[in-house]
């Protein structure tokens, strides 16, 4: 099995690392992340400027190659130009902090994944539920399971999963679920803060508010609740419910 | 009627002045764009450095505020420090280039729309297939007559409408059409520049690839048969068929 690993941290971070290690038990992993931390990058892509891919070395070992642009850039760079094939899988994180709800919108962690699936090839977001790394390591290994798991059962090209860990002690995760994508919103502030003559500048502060009453088959109600969500996600964002419903609306009369 | 206006393409580009001299015909108008082209944005943030919000002229006119920011930010931005209230919609375009199928993933255009939809603000997003200016005129007219249409049928609060226009004349424009997004990937390939001292990188250039049959019913066929395109959006991206399938597969085993 060949696996492609991305990420939005950075190829430092220690998420990649753990999640690369415990790949490398079930298959030849390659690494492909952005040199810089590209949180919230969305589905951004660089089509203004080239992209430099550089070696990436951990303890003089080779570990990667890190490329200054977006996760879904490292993703396209990645399979076009730097493998040249085309890996079964590609896997993204493991992300510090989680990505439910509408999160998954401004994510890189799961464009990462989403490319893939853009590319007909499956893929998989990994993210867990907090900044601190001390549960990263079960995390990683539960990660690689869930991989090679979705694998067997036939999870295919074309299809992404968004998997989001509790920040919990490996003892305290209730188990896994099958989730959907909740409702969230950010309630967003900017702090002003001022150069060195004077001139405004803004700061953006937002605070995650869930929106989902505590349906447990919501993906950030299930990490609340101690288990791992596991979140199936489509390219298709058609609301087909509205669809039929302003296909009465007459808009022929705006015709120009 | 209280309208914010945003775009990728820029504060200075045509579609934008196009559509906010239509919109003033039914409104207050509000314009709170990027100050640099912010194409392929995706649905990116700022989140590690502070904006700037610069007052943009036009022929020495006050037009509105340009931010060095992306499409989201202009909406984040405009809305909770600019604006200080909530606008009755937030319209974004006219882009220069269609958003359909895929391309709504990578889509600026699309994530001003949409960061106001998860604001709770009615959004819609418009764009017109062709670089060129020649039609853009009539396609700002006809997209303020969409805006208030859509409106005096109760397009309300945390609904997102997708509207793309054909590079057509008007005489040759068929109607309006109700679509679905549609399916389409991008043939990737990056060129190999070199910079003075011989270093390598690689510029991406992506040709886009419709994958739907002759569907009239999808976003990019209908364009292409002479429709304006108008798909309903919505931010839950579940793969309801998959969540059902995957039930059945027994990740409990993958506990750590």
């Amino acid at each position: 099995m060949k696996i492609l690993i991305s990420n939005d941290d950075g190829i430092d971070s220690y998420g990649i690392i753990a999640l690369a290690r415990e790949l490398k038990k079930y298959g030849e992993v390659f690494i492909v992340a952005p040199i810089f931390e590209q949180s919230a990058a969305g589905h951004s892509i660089t089509m203004k400027r080239p992209l430099k891919i550089v070696e990436h070395f951990i303890d003089g070992k080779f570990f990667g190659y890190a490329v200054n642009g977006t996760p879904a850039d490292c993703v396209k760079i990645g399979i076009t130009t730097i493998l040249n094939f085309v890996p079964d899988i590609v896997v993204s994180g493991i992300n510090h902090g989680s990505n439910t709800a509408t999160n998954i919108i401004y994510s890189g962690t799961v464009s990462a994944a989403r490319e893939a699936c853009m590319m007909d090839i499956p893929g998989i977001a990994f993210s867990i539920n907090g900044r601190t790394s001390e549960n990263i390591d079960w995390a990683a290994h539960a990660a690689a399971n869930i991989t090679v798991k979705a694998l067997s059962h036939g999870f295919k090209k074309g299809k992404l999963l968004n998997v989001n860990f509790p920040n919990l002690k490996k003892d305290e995760i209730k188990g896994t679920m099958i989730t959907k994508q909740g409702t969230s919103k950010f309630a967003d502030t900017y702090d002003t803060v001022h150069d060195v003559i004077g001139r405004a500048y803004h700061q953006l502060k937002g605070d995650f508010v869930n929106l989902d009453d505590n349906n447990e088959l919501i993906d950030q109600v299930a990490i609340e609740n101690g288990y791992i969500s596991i979140t199936p996600i489509k390219l298709d964002s058609t609301d087909h419910e509205e669809f039929e419903k302003i296909r009465n609306w007459n808009f022929v009369e705006v015709n120009p």
